[in-house]
């Protein structure tokens, strides 16, 4: 109904997670009523972002320098590597300042049904890496992908006198018990702490 | 965790409707994984509308040229106006190809809460392009301030040899009359017309 401009527009927006066609649409309506408040901002966004962003090759996070802002910090631990299958997991557990060490980006799970082998994920420099290391964190979701991948890992890391340890299962905070599926209640009663 | 330039792009891209904080951080996320399938494009995409984007001053509309499509069509009846809120409502009925005439676009409700007035709203060049028109569709939507608005409209507009219509009420389409509200059903059941 307009321009192909505007339906280009739409349907690249669309691809976006958590955007559909509808809403696609409606966020592009937005930005070409506000023009000068949202088009603008947003296109020197993309340009700026564009032009800093790199792919740290030593972790695979995304940052504006690499190695990233994380490797090169020297008060991180860098004999501390916390596998993650994304970058969106590195950035959550940033978010809870939860991990004093280094990352280590997987750029997905193994995983035969989509044909994705060990190949495919960042860990020849994992295990590079890992020689140098005293502690792995397999933080993998708690899928069976996440899981099955992380039981690769350990297979492929394991040494001695490398610590490889993953995330403890249990009660989310502020999780309410009745909501819980039996898996995750089950692991919380045998991981339980004692009080005192 | 990243650099300005990330945190700043999804504090922009937040403010689309349909994205909160979020969503508009894995939407960024993203984008800086696809660098070459999407952040380009859309970056490219953005750049191409807003050099081509224009308000139509006849009616309103956003388009690649003023005169819009629409109201350049020389097939679309020009004596027939349907007045709408905003231009999504425009795209809509467009993707309906329910009006084979022109738009208006007023640019909002009257709404004494918020402050907008009259002069607030696209009226005076709608005033001008009725006396040329033969029917004034008052495509509002069906809200205390659309239905105040479209009542505002008819008194400013009135005239014997023009006529000013409005939408019918009634079920939707594949609607289910169980979880209608009592106003549609009353309005449907009123103006229900007879099979045969």
């Amino acid at each position: 109904m307009s321009g192909p401009e505007i339906e280009n527009l739409i349907k690249i927006m669309s691809r976006l997670p958590g955007l559909g066609p509808r809403s696609a649409r409606r966020a592009v309506l937005q930005l070409l009523r506000k023009r000068e408040a949202l088009l603008g901002p947003l296109t020197e966004a993309l340009i700026a972002a564009r032009e800093v962003i790199k792919t740290c090759t030593t972790c695979g996070n995304i940052d504006v320098s690499d190695p990233c802002t994380i490797c090169r910090d020297p008060r991180r631990n860098s004999s501390l590597i916390c596998v993650v299958e994304d970058v969106g997991d590195l950035w959550a557990l940033e978010r809870a300042t939860a991990i004093n060490g280094t990352y280590h980006v997987l750029g997905g799970t193994l995983s035969a049904l989509d044909g994705v082998g060990p190949e495919d994920l960042n860990l020849t420099s994992l295990r590079e890496r890992s020689q140098q290391a005293g502690e792995v964190i397999l933080a993998m979701n708690a899928t069976v992908e996440g899981q099955s991948t992380a039981h690769y890992i350990m297979d492929i890391l394991a040494r001695p006198d490398l610590t490889i340890s993953r995330l403890a299962h249990g009660v989310p905070v502020g999780g309410e018990l009745d909501y819980l599926d039996d898996g995750t209640l089950e692991a919380a009663v045998r991981t339980r702490s004692t009080l005192g």
